[in-house]
């Protein structure tokens, strides 16, 4: 067994090439083992497997500077960079992260988790580079999908210019999370199709040298493009054409399906753990799809996440021409729902919470200052969305609670969430955002408010001296909090579901100052510029104390939610604990 | 005189070809002509008078949808659509905005202010349409430096898979503020010379039919284009070359310049009010350049907006490579400074404070999260930035003040700016955001700390029962409250600069409990999310009363900043009338 002997680049360099092609054989066992225990990127990490051996073989990392974009195909290069015991070992499978972590090694220059920011990087350092008058290599890895993301063309139209040294190399998988979507993917198929010449290339044209590897999964073919351009004076890019989910044949024929994997059985491919039937993406896409089956301007826009709202192959199908997806490029994703919204559309826009990241500006801007009524679902947004630093779902609030104009709305079962999204599609006034349960499915028996265009407060439980205001997926703790307090101290305390993020519902914050001596509130966000902070300025000046949970700014790179919950208090006893000292 | 009949595109529409002409030099007269007396964005106006011309010639507005990105273009617009009397008579001139502004006119789809969104824009608008099964002609008109926005390209890449009829009208006059930058600038100028044949033709590249206009200035020749193109079934670009400053010799030879120029003398081309000597922006260029010639590790990033920290064309030579001006793209500027700080650079990136908006994401992640340790200097981050709602400097702080290892620093006066900023080059620990002072150029002869590793605010005045915490450019207005305070009540209040936008000195604050009723938070930005708020959940337990003085979000299209402030309670006067009734 090869795999056993390699500690770092150099023991891959003692072997043959013939080697390194079995050695790639016992990393996709290695891989597959792994994530049929853990999870993980599977199909997108099968794929890069002979790529990454190729690049280890040719260039010398650390020295040489290697920069994957979105990092989350990085796992074979864990391997040869010293921690392959993560993969290998089941004890110690827990030991590295699943992305690119620079405290992990040396070899991992950023922590990266979102996609198109490695050209740019591969720039600055290359510039940085000639500026010292050294001589190494830098190279961006980047799948075609990656290059949607409008920041991969700012840098390759800067690294054009910069009349320097750099190395794309281009994983072209076909693929996105879902299908891939935009022309340059269609102009990439063509260049597939055509060995590489077609003409007006989109990498000639922006000053590239441009080498089109056909077999991806040949390390012969790898090596030899690769050593082509090392050493290189001007910015040139590879394009590898490889194979998502390539050697596993379940994820080679359900892409997308495997791109994320769960635990699953490696003879069947049959998940272990299965989604509930009932969740909310299954619940909103079945609603949405009803109601654009019955009015023709509602569109639901995506940005290559189409499935944190439940819109799998067969939903998009049957939403035909009113599901559009941009690919990997929230900025566009944003403006082109204003563009619907002005037009007389209906527009839903839906991703991760920490994908809005990209676009704050164009939410600000047309969206938000011109008013125009788009609906933005806000997924994964709760410390129980990505358990990691770079996809934390803890930020949004902090986000988007300071835009002006923005009705930002915080639901706690069904059918609020339902009729939130209903109103907000009907309505004409307000751009809306509405931040996904993310909990298990509650219903409701009692009634639902249908009209959301005034800041209104939910008292859901009338009591004195404490009043909780639990917001969104943290509604449920807030009722075990104010159940211990009935417990332990014999005080029935006020509860109250705030629904709204933004703006302030005085009435109800006057009405508590009279029997209520504490005020706490509870977020799943960060405080720090949070949904608290503004019940803090609320009763500044008056008699009333005022406590804020919910997390701290420092997310760790990988943890377990329920732990960082305790960490940050958040647990009903502490809380209690808490306010005792307090009443 | 044709301009004086022009109320509607209709009327316009009468005019034979020769006539046009003769209003473009009309027109042309009248924006010289208020610009000399209020100021505006002249370059870019006169370079499209002809452009705007022929699009209202040849579309049906308000049915045919015209998107003018960034619309510091849309004077001549304004003046075809019922604006002109706004231009025309001197009494009138303050009637309008500078920029595209939907309630204003019909004609005018979007409050838009920032760069490279036209495109994604008209890509909704086209769709809705095509879903409704209307016709109308969807055009985006775009700048060549806008098109360095990655954004642009992402709906480029969209539009190019549409398959729908879509116009984007490239307005290329070789510039961006300064010099445009990137190879697709060099492209732009190999199509200008080669009549618009080249091999790898970026628009074609993406998909899209291209069409050539040698003459922008040439009403025929736009008139016989557009025709051309009206009405298409597919995507695509006419390419019109025009002449920034066109017609306006001292704008024609110094564009950069008269890109936004201030009133000025029409036959001598002398700005009528001088930008005072003694300037932030002066200061800190010096002293950039004077340290990177002792140390070749600086390097400074601009996105398209050097003059923000005074880097002048004599500037930008004298600091030769150690400057870097990535174009309109501020995405990649906050990742190529990260790539420069990982590889043991010292990058110092600048831009306005609302240009921050674009790149929220890379700050976070990379370069945070990363904690690599750039340096952003964030400019015209005060109400006297930006006097409108696409540019208000007032986000910032809510913006970046909640971001995971970030130090964002505000200084009062010129040796603190120059203090932290060194302290901020020469550590490489933190990423440092600094919000430049937006005052006049302050000095001190106090002490001033060398080392912000430690957030520590700085008690400047120590008093009794009420405590001011005057942030940054605010700080001043702090000083004049403290004095009210003693003038008014007798009372020596302590004030407070606080230095440090995020973190708490809770030994400071702590202290303040001790012998102080009231504490005041003083920002120049909106209050929600802000500094402040900080503030005031660390109080929210204890026996001190807190204000939080700052702006609503609801920021006005266009405003005068001292009124502004009025209506905010923020005045000495009314802050102090405030006090009074609490202490």
């Amino acid at each position: 067994m090869y795999l056993e002997k390699i500690n770092c680049p150099d023991d891959l360099k003692k072997l043959s090439i013939e080697n390194c092609t079995e050695l790639a054989g016992e990393i996709r066992l290695a891989l597959i083992q792994k994530m049929s225990v853990c999870g993980g990127h599977l199909a997108s990490n099968l794929g890069v497997i002979e790529l990454t051996i190729g690049l280890h073989y040719v260039f010398d990392a650390p020295q040489d500077k290697i920069i994957f974009d979105v990092s989350h195909q990085t796992y074979c290069h864990k391997i040869l960079t010293g921690r392959k015991d993560a993969f290998v070992y089941e004890e110690k499978y827990n030991t590295i992260s699943g992305y690119s972590n620079p405290k992990e090694s040396e070899y991992d220059l950023f922590p990266i988790g979102h996609t198109s920011t490695s050209i740019s990087l591969a720039c600055g350092m290359a510039l940085t580079r000639d500026l010292k008058g050294d001589k190494e290599n830098v190279i961006a890895v980047i799948g075609d999908a990656s290059l949607d993301g409008g920041q991969a063309f700012e840098a390759l139209n800067f690294a054009g210019e910069m009349d320097s040294g750099l190395i794309v190399v281009l994983n072209d998988n076909d693929m996105s999370i879902p299908e891939n979507h935009g022309i340059l993917n269609k102009k990439l198929n063509e260049l597939r199709d055509n060995h590489g010449e077609i003409t007006d290339n989109y990498f000639k044209a922006l000053g590239f040298e441009y080498i089109f590897v056909r077999n991806g999964h040949s390390i012969p073919d790898i090596i030899k493009a690769l050593n082509r351009v090392k050493g290189t004076k001007n910015p040139v890019v590879v394009h590898v054409c490889t194979q998502k989910g390539r050697g596993y044949k379940f994820a080679e024929v359900n892409r997308e399906q495997w791109h994320w994997a769960r635990p699953f059985n490696i003879s069947t491919g049959e998940f272990l753990c299965k989604v509930p039937d009932e969740n909310y993406g299954a619940i909103v896409s079945e609603f949405l799809i009803d109601k654009m089956q019955r009015d023709s301007d509602i569109i639901v826009v995506a940005a290559s996440t189409p499935l944190c709202i439940g819109f799998h192959e067969e939903k998009r199908k049957r939403a035909g021409k009113q599901f559009v997806d941009v690919g990997i490029a929230e900025q566009n994703a944003i403006s082109v729902a204003t563009g619907i919204a002005k037009r007389g559309g209906k527009p839903v826009f839906a991703t991760n919470s920490t994908f809005y990241q990209r676009a704050y500006d164009q939410i600000e801007q047309e969206m938000c200052i011109g008013e125009n009524p788009v609906t933005m679902l806000v997924t994964h947004a709760s410390v129980f969305g990505h358990a990691n630093d770079t996809h934390a779902g803890l930020f949004d609030i902090a986000l988007l609670g300071n835009i002006p104009h923005l009705v930002y709305l915080a639901p706690t079962n069904k059918q609020e969430y339902l009729a939130m999204l209903n109103w907000s599609i009907e309505q004409t006034r307000f751009p809306v955002a509405i931040r996904v349960p993310w909990t298990s499915v509650y219903e409701t028996k009692d009634e639902v408010s249908l009209d959301y265009s005034q800041t209104k407060y939910k008292v859901t439980i009338s009591g004195k001296k404490l009043a909780v205001l639990a917001l969104g997926s943290f509604y449920y703790l807030g009722e075990q909090v104010v159940k211990e307090c009935k417990n332990r101290m014999d005080i029935q305390a006020t509860l109250i579901n705030p629904r709204f993020i933004t703006g302030i519902d005085e009435e109800t914050l006057n009405d508590l100052e009279k029997e209520h001596d504490l005020v706490i509130t509870l977020e799943d966000g960060i405080v720090s510029g949070g949904f608290g902070s503004k019940i803090s300025q609320f009763f500044s000046l008056k008699n009333v104390k005022v406590i804020n949970y919910g997390f701290s700014m420092d997310i760790p790179k990988k943890y377990v939610p329920i732990e960082l919950m305790k960490q940050n208090k958040l647990t009903p006893e502490k809380i209690v604990n808490e306010v005792m000292m307090l009443l």
